[in-house]
Protein backbone atom coordinates (compact mmCIF):
# COMPACT_ATOMS: atom_id res chain seq x y z
CA UNK A 1 0.00 0.00 0.00
CA UNK A 2 1.56 3.69 -1.08
CA UNK A 3 1.78 6.20 1.43
CA UNK A 4 -1.53 7.72 1.95
CA UNK A 5 -0.16 10.71 4.02
CA UNK A 6 0.34 12.72 1.04
CA UNK A 7 -3.25 12.52 0.47
CA UNK A 8 -4.33 15.52 1.90
CA UNK A 9 -1.92 17.67 -0.02
CA UNK A 10 -3.02 16.12 -3.03
CA UNK A 11 -6.25 16.37 -3.08
CA UNK A 12 -5.82 20.11 -2.20
CA UNK A 13 -3.75 20.43 -5.57
CA UNK A 14 -6.57 18.64 -7.53
CA UNK A 15 -9.36 20.99 -5.78
CA UNK A 16 -7.29 23.98 -6.92
CA UNK A 17 -6.16 23.21 -10.11
CA UNK A 18 -9.41 21.42 -11.04
CA UNK A 19 -11.97 24.45 -10.94
CA UNK A 20 -13.15 25.56 -13.97
CA UNK A 21 -11.17 28.17 -15.75
CA UNK A 22 -8.08 28.04 -13.24
CA UNK A 23 -6.11 25.85 -15.22
CA UNK A 24 -6.95 27.84 -18.47
CA UNK A 25 -5.75 30.74 -16.86
CA UNK A 26 -2.30 29.28 -15.70
CA UNK A 27 -1.56 27.74 -19.09
CA UNK A 28 -2.01 31.30 -20.48
CA UNK A 29 0.01 33.04 -17.47
CA UNK A 30 3.11 30.66 -18.05
CA UNK A 31 3.50 32.48 -21.48
CA UNK A 32 4.24 35.56 -19.85
CA UNK A 33 2.48 37.91 -17.38
CA UNK A 34 0.26 40.10 -18.74
CA UNK A 35 -2.75 42.33 -18.34
CA UNK A 36 -6.77 41.69 -16.93
CA UNK A 37 -7.31 42.35 -20.64
CA UNK A 38 -5.01 40.06 -22.39
CA UNK A 39 -6.17 37.17 -20.43
CA UNK A 40 -9.93 37.58 -21.32
CA UNK A 41 -9.06 37.86 -24.80
CA UNK A 42 -7.34 34.50 -24.64
CA UNK A 43 -9.97 33.15 -22.83
CA UNK A 44 -13.13 34.34 -24.55
CA UNK A 45 -15.58 31.92 -22.56
CA UNK A 46 -14.38 33.06 -19.81
CA UNK A 47 -17.27 36.06 -18.42
CA UNK A 48 -14.63 39.19 -16.64
CA UNK A 49 -16.30 38.57 -13.20
CA UNK A 50 -15.33 35.13 -13.28
CA UNK A 51 -11.95 35.73 -14.20
CA UNK A 52 -11.35 38.43 -11.72
CA UNK A 53 -12.93 36.40 -9.02
CA UNK A 54 -10.43 33.43 -10.35
CA UNK A 55 -7.42 35.51 -10.27
CA UNK A 56 -7.98 36.87 -6.70
CA UNK A 57 -8.24 33.30 -5.33
CA UNK A 58 -4.98 32.42 -7.18
CA UNK A 59 -3.54 35.63 -5.52
CA UNK A 60 -4.84 34.36 -2.15
CA UNK A 61 -3.16 30.67 -3.24
CA UNK A 62 0.11 31.98 -3.44
CA UNK A 63 -0.09 31.40 -7.66
CA UNK A 64 -0.34 34.67 -8.86
CA UNK A 65 1.04 38.09 -8.37
CA UNK A 66 -0.76 41.30 -9.38
CA UNK A 67 2.03 43.96 -10.02
CA UNK A 68 1.02 47.60 -10.37
CA UNK A 69 3.33 49.44 -12.34
CA UNK A 70 2.98 53.31 -11.18
CA UNK A 71 2.53 54.77 -15.20
CA UNK A 72 0.20 56.85 -16.38
CA UNK A 73 -2.09 55.11 -16.65
CA UNK A 74 -1.84 52.73 -14.04
CA UNK A 75 -0.49 49.31 -15.58
CA UNK A 76 -2.07 45.98 -13.79
CA UNK A 77 0.08 42.83 -14.95
CA UNK A 78 -0.56 39.23 -13.24
CA UNK A 79 2.56 36.85 -13.21
CA UNK A 80 2.94 33.44 -12.03
CA UNK A 81 4.95 33.28 -9.03
CA UNK A 82 7.09 30.38 -8.32
CA UNK A 83 5.10 27.84 -7.12
CA UNK A 84 2.96 29.19 -10.25
CA UNK A 85 5.50 28.69 -12.51
CA UNK A 86 6.22 24.87 -11.00
CA UNK A 87 3.21 24.22 -12.48
CA UNK A 88 4.46 23.74 -15.50
CA UNK A 89 5.56 19.99 -15.37
CA UNK A 90 1.64 19.61 -14.11
CA UNK A 91 0.20 21.40 -17.08
CA UNK A 92 2.78 19.35 -19.93
CA UNK A 93 1.92 16.12 -18.32
CA UNK A 94 -2.35 17.03 -18.58
CA UNK A 95 -1.49 18.17 -22.01
CA UNK A 96 0.17 14.90 -23.54
CA UNK A 97 -2.60 13.04 -22.10
CA UNK A 98 -5.29 14.98 -23.21
CA UNK A 99 -3.85 14.75 -26.53
CA UNK A 100 -3.74 11.07 -26.83
CA UNK A 101 -6.98 10.36 -25.26
CA UNK A 102 -9.56 13.42 -25.63
CA UNK A 103 -11.43 13.97 -28.55
CA UNK A 104 -11.63 17.97 -29.28
CA UNK A 105 -15.30 19.01 -29.51
CA UNK A 106 -16.88 19.87 -32.63
CA UNK A 107 -16.56 24.11 -33.24
CA UNK A 108 -19.64 25.79 -33.05
CA UNK B 1 1.23 33.05 -28.58
CA UNK B 2 1.07 29.37 -27.85
CA UNK B 3 -1.90 27.12 -29.70
CA UNK B 4 -4.68 27.49 -28.25
CA UNK B 5 -6.37 24.28 -30.14
CA UNK B 6 -5.54 22.62 -27.66
CA UNK B 7 -7.73 24.26 -25.03
CA UNK B 8 -11.04 22.52 -25.14
CA UNK B 9 -9.42 18.98 -24.83
CA UNK B 10 -7.39 20.76 -21.84
CA UNK B 11 -10.12 21.91 -20.51
CA UNK B 12 -11.77 19.02 -20.51
CA UNK B 13 -9.35 17.10 -19.53
CA UNK B 14 -8.51 19.36 -15.91
CA UNK B 15 -12.47 19.35 -15.58
CA UNK B 16 -12.13 15.74 -15.31
CA UNK B 17 -9.62 14.74 -13.19
CA UNK B 18 -10.68 18.30 -11.06
CA UNK B 19 -13.55 16.74 -9.78
CA UNK B 20 -13.90 16.11 -5.89
CA UNK B 21 -12.51 12.27 -5.37
CA UNK B 22 -11.91 11.65 -8.79
CA UNK B 23 -8.10 12.31 -8.29
CA UNK B 24 -8.18 10.26 -5.31
CA UNK B 25 -9.54 6.92 -6.84
CA UNK B 26 -7.33 7.23 -9.88
CA UNK B 27 -4.47 7.04 -7.44
CA UNK B 28 -5.94 4.50 -5.42
CA UNK B 29 -6.25 2.24 -8.79
CA UNK B 30 -3.12 3.35 -10.15
CA UNK B 31 -2.17 0.81 -7.47
CA UNK B 32 -4.18 -2.03 -8.75
CA UNK B 33 -7.57 -3.52 -9.61
CA UNK B 34 -9.71 -3.30 -6.39
CA UNK B 35 -12.96 -4.09 -5.21
CA UNK B 36 -15.29 -1.38 -4.30
CA UNK B 37 -15.02 -1.69 -0.41
CA UNK B 38 -11.06 -1.68 -0.88
CA UNK B 39 -11.42 1.81 -2.60
CA UNK B 40 -13.81 2.64 -0.12
CA UNK B 41 -11.47 1.59 2.21
CA UNK B 42 -8.41 3.72 1.34
CA UNK B 43 -10.51 6.60 0.55
CA UNK B 44 -12.51 6.93 4.01
CA UNK B 45 -13.52 10.27 3.92
CA UNK B 46 -15.96 9.26 0.79
CA UNK B 47 -19.33 8.11 1.49
CA UNK B 48 -20.26 4.83 -0.22
CA UNK B 49 -22.78 6.56 -2.33
CA UNK B 50 -20.39 9.68 -3.76
CA UNK B 51 -17.52 6.76 -4.57
CA UNK B 52 -20.49 4.36 -6.39
CA UNK B 53 -21.17 7.45 -8.52
CA UNK B 54 -17.74 8.87 -9.54
CA UNK B 55 -16.66 5.30 -10.54
CA UNK B 56 -19.74 5.87 -12.62
CA UNK B 57 -18.56 8.67 -14.46
CA UNK B 58 -14.99 7.16 -15.22
CA UNK B 59 -16.81 4.22 -16.40
CA UNK B 60 -18.33 6.41 -18.66
CA UNK B 61 -15.38 8.36 -19.28
CA UNK B 62 -13.48 5.00 -20.03
CA UNK B 63 -11.06 5.56 -17.41
CA UNK B 64 -12.59 2.77 -15.24
CA UNK B 65 -13.37 -0.40 -16.13
CA UNK B 66 -15.87 -2.99 -14.34
CA UNK B 67 -14.46 -6.30 -14.55
CA UNK B 68 -17.57 -9.11 -13.09
CA UNK B 69 -15.84 -12.30 -12.18
CA UNK B 70 -18.45 -15.13 -12.29
CA UNK B 71 -17.33 -16.59 -8.40
CA UNK B 72 -19.49 -17.65 -5.94
CA UNK B 73 -20.25 -14.97 -4.13
CA UNK B 74 -19.95 -13.38 -7.61
CA UNK B 75 -16.53 -10.98 -7.53
CA UNK B 76 -16.43 -7.16 -8.87
CA UNK B 77 -13.60 -5.39 -9.86
CA UNK B 78 -12.53 -1.53 -10.59
CA UNK B 79 -9.12 -1.15 -13.01
CA UNK B 80 -7.92 1.23 -15.03
CA UNK B 81 -8.09 1.78 -18.81
CA UNK B 82 -5.14 2.49 -20.78
CA UNK B 83 -6.85 6.08 -20.92
CA UNK B 84 -6.40 5.96 -17.04
CA UNK B 85 -3.66 4.44 -16.70
CA UNK B 86 -1.72 6.66 -18.91
CA UNK B 87 -2.84 9.33 -16.03
CA UNK B 88 -0.02 8.04 -13.84
CA UNK B 89 2.37 10.48 -15.27
CA UNK B 90 0.01 14.13 -14.76
CA UNK B 91 -0.82 12.13 -11.26
CA UNK B 92 3.31 11.85 -10.10
CA UNK B 93 3.31 15.57 -11.63
CA UNK B 94 0.63 16.90 -9.66
CA UNK B 95 2.48 14.74 -6.28
CA UNK B 96 5.55 16.52 -7.01
CA UNK B 97 4.10 20.10 -6.87
CA UNK B 98 2.14 19.33 -3.68
CA UNK B 99 4.91 17.77 -1.79
CA UNK B 100 7.08 21.00 -2.79
CA UNK B 101 4.24 23.59 -2.54
CA UNK B 102 1.07 22.34 0.11
CA UNK B 103 0.94 22.40 3.59
CA UNK B 104 -0.73 19.22 5.02
CA UNK B 105 -3.62 20.09 6.59
CA UNK B 106 -3.12 19.46 10.56
CA UNK B 107 -5.10 16.09 11.20
CA UNK B 108 -8.11 16.12 13.37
Amino acid sequence: MKDFDMCPRFEAAVGLIGKRWTGLIIEVLLQQPQRFSEIAQAIPQVSDRMLAERLKELEGEGIVDRHVYPDTPVRVEYALTAKGRDLAPVMQALHDWANSWILVPTPK
